[in-house]
């Protein structure tokens, strides 16, 4: 999602191939042999792997504005910083596909933790606006609005609510705005889908956590 | 030593705070309140936390030559791909520090499986040049340079060696180089102090992961 919706704030057309569940395609091995995931963003023929990366990489190739990253090295560092902190709780989100109810409490409180955090980074930096850093959507917006649909679909499965008007008024509003803006609202993965897609992992990943000592 | 080096790559002048092992500075906590964590590099008042984000942050900052990160957008991808595949290896080091024989083991043989992967990387991108992209120091020397003191302390203390002439004969020629270059040669941690600083963290790594069922 991430890349998309990069390549939609700066309106470049792109195809989009999906992947099939359970197989990686020769092109998908081809285009990102070191870790064989997606997103992979071909471009002139070449590869860019890891959906930050790509993100930054069309930013920069497509230059002109609106940019996604903001242009003070200060702030370009601070926008990094949180977009980084969302990437290192991505595998919360996958603990609740596979873990037993103790580990997905512990990821819950985790995950609610990270919203009351993201909360005050969005009170620091929004200044007024309806994102983090101002009022576009920037880097931060992608990184944490990627996390969305997941959020939405443990609401489902879990019966949690990770973003609620309590603890995190902010983020309740900027959710909506991010959700409804013209470059996203076509690329929000259904939640039912992605219920049943955590469902699918869940026995994959069950299996691959007992095989790997390391749980890496 | 990531910082440290980049200052020196742009020469820099900085103070260089060291924190005390097992307590952290006010200064420390109040610069990085999320993570707690150095490196910091404090600047104009203002902190920069995260190595690969206060080396990006130099980069951009002091961008007068020589460059850190590779000017043409794809070139730069491909170093920050690397730079974060060797980021997300870092805990595989740690793991070291305090595992069973079976654990330890695993990492070992993930860290080789790391070595030979940026075998190829090296071949692949060094074209000719000494250095990872070619004739000077980047970010993905930066990056995997900083383990060169951990993969020596592992030497002492697993007896493994992870750069041999057989499997990573271009990283044994490049580490020479690295480990010899001005802006390196006097940051690169004493490996008989890492070796100590191994042992003092087996015991607190060893009690934290008994406590997190997450193992983060």
């Amino acid at each position: 999602m991430r890349p998309r919706v990069a390549l939609n704030i700066k309106s470049v057309d792109y195809e989009f191939l999906q992947e099939q569940f359970g197989s990686k395609s020769e092109l998908l091995l081809k285009s990102n042999p070191v870790h064989k995931k997606i997103p992979v963003l071909l471009h002139n023929g070449k590869p860019i792997c890891e959906s930050s990366i790509i993100v930054e990489y069309i930013d920069e190739v497509w230059s002109s504005s609106p940019s996604i990253l903001p242009s003070d090295p200060h702030n370009r560092a601070l926008a990094r910083f949180w977009a980084a902190y969302l990437d290192e709780k991505v595998p919360l989100f996958w603990v609740i596909t596979a873990a037993s109810e103790e580990e997905k409490n512990a990821a819950v409180d985790q995950l609610k933790e990270v919203a009351v955090e993201m909360e005050g980074a969005y009170g620091e930096t929004s200044r007024g606006g309806d994102f983090f850093g101002g009022d576009k959507i920037g880097v931060v917006d992608i990184a944490f609005g990627s996390m969305l649909g997941s959020a939405r679909a443990i609401q489902v499965r879990v019966g949690v609510k990770l973003l609620d008007e309590e603890k995190t008024p902010g983020l309740v509003k900027w959710a909506e705005k991010f959700s409804a803006d013209p470059a996203v609202k076509d690329v929000l993965p259904e939640t039912e889908k992605l219920v049943e897609f955590a469902k699918l992992l869940s026995a994959k990943f069950k299996a691959a956590a007992a095989s790997d000592p390391l749980r890496r």
